[in-house]
């Protein structure tokens, strides 16, 4: 099997990168092999805007999905865009390590999302969801918390984890991917920010990156989550039972 | 009242953009004041990251909540953060335009809330949701999709806008805002991607605009959204009713 790391924390120190080289290292034990993109160490521009179209389709007007299929019918792709779509075709499974910020990913990984997934060329009307360009490949997030675990839970203060990823799930969902349960790191905290003493965090976290080694090795035969699809919906798009 | 509209497409010539000065106008027509972040105009940075804190808290390692304090307390907010924050203090009502991409905002408005939602200046542990800083103030989303109305609810093809718009007011009701019903604006095509006839485009259009106006003139009066607040959480932050 072959993975592919999606990074998106500034910090090299960070828990975020521990997690990223946790799973590197524990793939590779396991005989698969291993590339990453590490969007802040790449610089990674994430606003979709017209100065990446060196040659316009309409140079008047910018329209980002018209300029996106032109681009990527003319052979024009931004080298920064067109590199990580050949590391993501290369992939059997593909990884995003990021910490939630606002209940969602941090804006250099919206804005991959925004650039990478080319219309009209990743996805057209008739590819996407189960008929998406990267079907049979596996997608799975590892997300990052400061608050603790019993924060979170429909109607909890932190909001139920199933809604707040719900808009990245779908996303790969649609792009064809199978998507497994994600990973959620709770409780990491800066110092001073703790809500636990210093050896008990110390080890909390020791133990939490020994349960990603064990999951993410296993990523290959885990069951993957279940979204609406093709066959779920009229010809209106609605679901076929609420009809 | 005195509105503020954070604005998030790259095209001047865009339906987003008419749907801001129709704001714009419709709002200073009944007596309002308007300002305006146009982030693209703007050339917002959307990435928090190092660069961005001259003075730091921890040169050897960043976190970005630790630097955002620091920067608060010391007064060293990069310029550019500090003008959107003084905006919105100023605001009654903050509207946000942009299109839904990837079931989410662009970008460089997620990268907005990342930077400017300054953590222990703007939030703390205490004041947050109910006791949020910007209590008081109105918040509303009025955003463009390409697919058309159908395609939208529980199980359907293009998801559920309560659940794709969840994270992005759960954070606006985090800061204290009081969110308004966002408004949706459906079957927003490019040429040569629409559903339907020319004509039939520009009329629907057109008449959207003339919705949005009246819409975005009651955002004073209207009915604003329930999340769950302070009152409705046990001491472990669960919800009361599922205790």
């Amino acid at each position: 099997m072959h993975a592919h790391i999606i990074h998106a924390h500034p910090e090299p120190g960070s828990y975020n990168s521990a997690l990223m080289r946790t799973a590197e290292t524990a793939l590779a034990e396991v005989g698969h092999t291993v590339t990453t993109s590490d969007l802040y160490g790449l610089g990674f521009d994430p606003v979709e805007k017209p100065q990446h179209y060196i040659r316009r389709e309409n140079p008047d007007c910018f329209a980002a999905l018209a300029e996106q299929r032109h681009a990527w019918n003319e052979g024009t792709l931004p080298d920064e865009v067109r590199l990580e779509i050949e590391k993501l075709e290369k992939a059997d499974l593909v990884i995003f390590q990021f910490p939630l910020w606002w209940h969602g990913p941090p804006a250099i990984l919206k804005g991959w999302m925004d650039r990478v997934f080319v219309s009209g060329g990743l996805y057209t009307s008739r590819m996407r969801y189960g008929t998406g360009y990267f079907r049979g490949k596996r997608a799975l997030l590892s997300v990052t918390t400061g608050a603790p675990v019993h924060a979170f839970g429909p109607g909890s203060r932190g909001g139920d984890f199933d809604t707040m990823l719900w808009p990245l799930h779908y996303s790969l969902h649609y792009m064809g991917f199978d998507v497994l349960p994600p990973y959620i790191s709770y409780g990491i905290q800066g110092h001073g920010y703790s809500y636990e003493g210093e050896d008990s965090l110390r080890d909390r976290l020791a133990g939490n990156l020994c349960d990603w080694a064990s999951y993410v090795t296993h990523a290959g035969s885990l069951e993957t989550l279940q979204f609406p699809d093709w066959d779920d919906w009229d010809e209106n798009d609605q679901a076929l039972q609420a009809g």
